[in-house]
């Protein structure tokens, strides 16, 4: 039948695409993206060389591909778990500890990030949607005080990829992420001592290790 | 006499430099960088085509030099300025929508700058200085509550950088200056009150309309 040999056609061109991700993704976690080669991607991913270029222009597509999916990947893990919080400045307090926290636990991954062309923007499409809603339900509850609701989204994500190539560059404390939280809720509007408490709050943990790719067969 | 040969010629050339950094920055200025032309700016300066790469190996290193000199120097003019308030709130207050009017008045160059590679870098280079040592200032007198000066600076300078871009996309509203410094000095420890309060005074003038270059000839 045409259509289910279309249907597995597909299929084995996704899974294909997948491997070559996850097996890219694996290579920068643990070497980086300086030696990383198409040759050797196409060898771990278990596809040919040649196949490689039927997904991928260049080993910086690729790159950049992987860095998309990890920063998406963790951004809707953080933003979810963070949105579950009745408080708005805990969700907020949460999700920028946990980004800055994700540049310790994956130094590879973020140097890389960093260092891509356009790693601004695509921090921040990543960041937008979740951070927005935590915005806005804190300036609807009365939480934060927010003027200018576009400025303060702009500013946080640009805090929040600044902390992160702090933590990169060995320039910040060890307590970077609380002491960032700490700052950033007073930027909201919180006063010291609330902030400072809400801030230093145990972090729950959330295992963020090898997110699966959105497009992952299962 | 050789010496004076020398200092004739030595002389002539940086007049030259001078000039095509002059010419190519009120180019910017006035159309942006896209459809800059190498023989256009030389002739504007009034040096020879061929002159034009004794100084500069492509157009795109002296967009990116003349930005370089622009940001320097506004960032001397803006600094100097700033650190003779004796508060260093105000002094930060001021710097902050300084930079931010900065994108109003020059939309061309700003926009340039933002799309430069390496952009957020170059804006941080210049402006580190001067916001150090009003952090520094700030944080010795007591007036700051900052506990990781690294990582207030590198928010700040991110901060300012994504107002500026903000406002050049047009996503900010007209106010986004005072708001954003009012913002920024509770995100240093100030109260609500007072934060308003000096975030809201009147901006002394400084003009910053076209600086003279750095090693121009007097």
């Amino acid at each position: 039948v045409p259509d289910e040999e279309l249907g597995r056609r597909e299929r084995r061109k996704l899974e294909a695409r997948v491997r070559l991700l996850a097996a890219t993704r694996q290579m920068i976690a643990e070497q980086g993206a300086t030696d990383l080669k198409i040759a050797d991607i196409a060898k771990a991913a278990d596809v040919g060389f040649g196949t490689f270029y039927n997904h991928f222009e260049s080993k910086d597509a690729i790159v950049e591909a992987v860095l998309g999916e990890v920063l998406a990947g963790a951004a809707t893990a953080i933003g979810s778990f963070a949105l579950e919080f009745a408080d708005p400045a805990e969700t907020a307090s949460f999700s920028y500890r946990r980004f800055v926290l994700f540049a310790r636990e994956e130094p590879e991954l973020a140097a890389v990030l960093i260092k891509l062309p356009g790693a601004n923007e695509l921090f921040e499409e990543s960041l937008r949607t979740y951070a927005r809603e935590t915005l806005e339900r804190g300036r609807q509850s009365g939480r934060f005080e927010i003027e200018d609701l576009e400025l303060a989204l702009a500013t946080v994500i640009a805090a929040g990829f600044a902390a992160i190539k702090g933590v990169l560059q060995g320039r910040l404390g060890e307590h970077a992420d609380v002491i960032g939280a700490e700052m950033m809720l007073r930027f909201f509007g919180l006063d010291h001592a609330e902030a400072r408490e809400i801030s230093h709050r145990p972090l729950p943990s959330l295992d963020l290790a090898r997110p699966t790719f959105a497009d992952s067969p299962t």
